[in-house]
């Protein structure tokens, strides 16, 4: 079955569409009323957060375009030092779409939000005629209640602080290249795309004073960091030895003449902190399901001459400047 | 100057794009921090709605697709009984698109936010390859403060109730099936797209006890009294000559074949409240800039045999069915 330009209509086939894939996977009280909006309880500060998801394809090894829109969203209100409650989601999708798909896709979403503990709450879908989008775009927002205070931030790292990753990094943007390149000897490598919420909560509640929460997709590792020495006027010294990388991934990466440091990460965050709590806080990301490989990987120091630069110390006992990423190695990564 | 994939990378080129064109448009101390989230001061349960836009063309007369993404969500939130405070802002982008057009787009959302009085606290921009969506697609969501006890809702319409509206029916809709069509003896309309959330605000101020508000959009008038209806478990009676259109749609309307009352509004609310605070609401709403053309359409009755029907009482003096809307008359409306 085929989706029909009349599903976007906003009239009786719309409500069908609605009724018979969205509400039944995301099911829940307040998504049942169907209102144009909904009425959330909340305690605190209100951090919000926002990303269109664009991937090709679909569906790719560790994940889906679905999967994705709601761990991307959950994990970019957690980076706030926020506990991420509520979703919603709008949908764009090209006439014709299989059905099939767009069911299996919504399943896997609703499944994604109950793992990670959010309610989708509202929603909206708008079906474009054949050739003006590919196949489907997905937006979620993503609302949740403060819990650290005060808020991490991209501009409170401090010299002296320890920088760690919760895990490998490049898996999420070497699969859906090899994916889409249908490179088959790259078969075994599967996005990391996982909710980091928990994690982030007790790493709050547990460590505490966490200077900055970042999760390093687009761009990757050497850009985010680019951008919080630059949002905190300090410079990083990375240890290239301690960034751990799977092999797979090591050796198709090395294979396309690509740098891991550069590719989107789903389901990895960084984190900054007082180097006199990185054990504590690599011990809990450690016992997070989805921090089993977290490491120490540099310090933050004070930026030379008040210029930002992110350093990589090599191997080989060498180093070289982590410039931000400039072009884009490829689009449709999330 | 034409946009590159680049610019939606993440990396530098992304950074530029949305300090040239969306902080400046859109600046304010919260989306200045340039955090992947942003802190809110909320008071009282709070309010969050999306729609994503597709509108083709992307400009036409009274709005734009940035106006209309900025008021459709402003208006979700205020139907809740909601005062809307902030807006995220999800762009996906075509390669190639002009930069003058998004620069005019995104002044023109800035303006339209600044006169609602919202903010656009947080956003996302993605660039796909030319081919893959058609120019320019944004999803907003909005988030606000409830401010109505109870808060409205469609499942609150009672027998006895009256039915008003704040205006005219039909503008939106002809406007872009006109421009779309290149229909030019029709150049005459113009879209309604408005902020309707301080007229909300004054009608839950100084009236009260308002049972449903919803903005009839796509579906038109006839498709969203029918959901009330079902929602609500109710019948509503409509009569025709007391529906404002205005004399160029109305002619646009039958030349084309169409009825105004299943075509689009943007800047439009349907307020259902007991018959005895109906000359009170009125008063309220055409005091409001937009609200000049408000009137009394017809009344809430209890649905026979417990079928919720919308019945028409036309200008002839006989009655016909308001049926839901069943196709899309015209897809990308918003």
């Amino acid at each position: 079955m085929q989706l029909l330009l009349d599903s976007g209509s906003g009239g009786r086939a719309s409500q069908r569409l609605i009724a018979d894939i969205f509400v039944r996977h995301f099911d829940n009280a307040i998504l049942r009323r169907m209102d144009d909006a909904a009425v959330l309880p909340l305690h605190g500060p209100a951090v919000m957060s926002t990303d269109g998801y664009t991937v090709t394809p679909l569906e790719f090894p560790g994940g889906n375009i679905g999967t994705l829109a709601v761990h991307g969203t959950v994990n970019d209100v957690s980076m706030m030092g926020a506990r991420p409650l509520y979703l919603s989601c709008a949908f764009i999708l090209e006439e014709g779409l299989e059905l099939e798909l767009l069911d299996r896709i919504a399943a896997s979403m609703g499944e994604a939000a109950r793992r990670a503990g959010v309610h989708i709450v509202t929603g909206d879908t708008k079906v474009v005629p054949r050739g003006t989008c590919d196949k489907m775009f997905i937006t979620t927002a993503g609302l949740g209640e403060l819990i650290a205070e005060p808020a991490p931030s991209g501009s409170l790292a401090r010299p002296g602080d320890a920088v760690l990753i919760s895990g490998s990094m490049g898996d999420h943007g070497l699969t859906v290249m090899a994916r889409r390149e249908k490179l088959s000897f790259m078969s075994d490598v599967a996005s990391d795309s996982a909710p980091l919420n928990h994690m982030v909560e007790k790493l709050i509640r547990e460590v505490g004073e966490i200077h900055v929460l970042r999760d390093p997709t687009r761009g990757g590792l050497a850009t985010t960091l680019n951008e919080i020495a630059e949002q905190s006027r300090v410079s990083c010294l990375v240890e290239e030895c301690a960034v751990p990388v799977h092999e797979n991934v090591r050796s198709g990466c090395s294979l396309l003449g690509i740098d891991p440091l550069y590719l989107a990460n789903e389901g990895k965050l960084i984190c900054i902190l007082p180097k006199e709590r990185a054990e504590k806080a690599l011990d809990v990301m450690k016992n997070d399901e989805f921090g089993r490989e977290a490491a120490l990987i540099g310090e933050i120091v004070p930026a030379e001459d008040g210029r930002p630069r992110v350093t990589l110390r090599t191997r080989m006992g060498g180093t070289r400047l982590l410039s931000m990423l400039e072009g884009a190695p490829l689009p449709r990564i999330c």
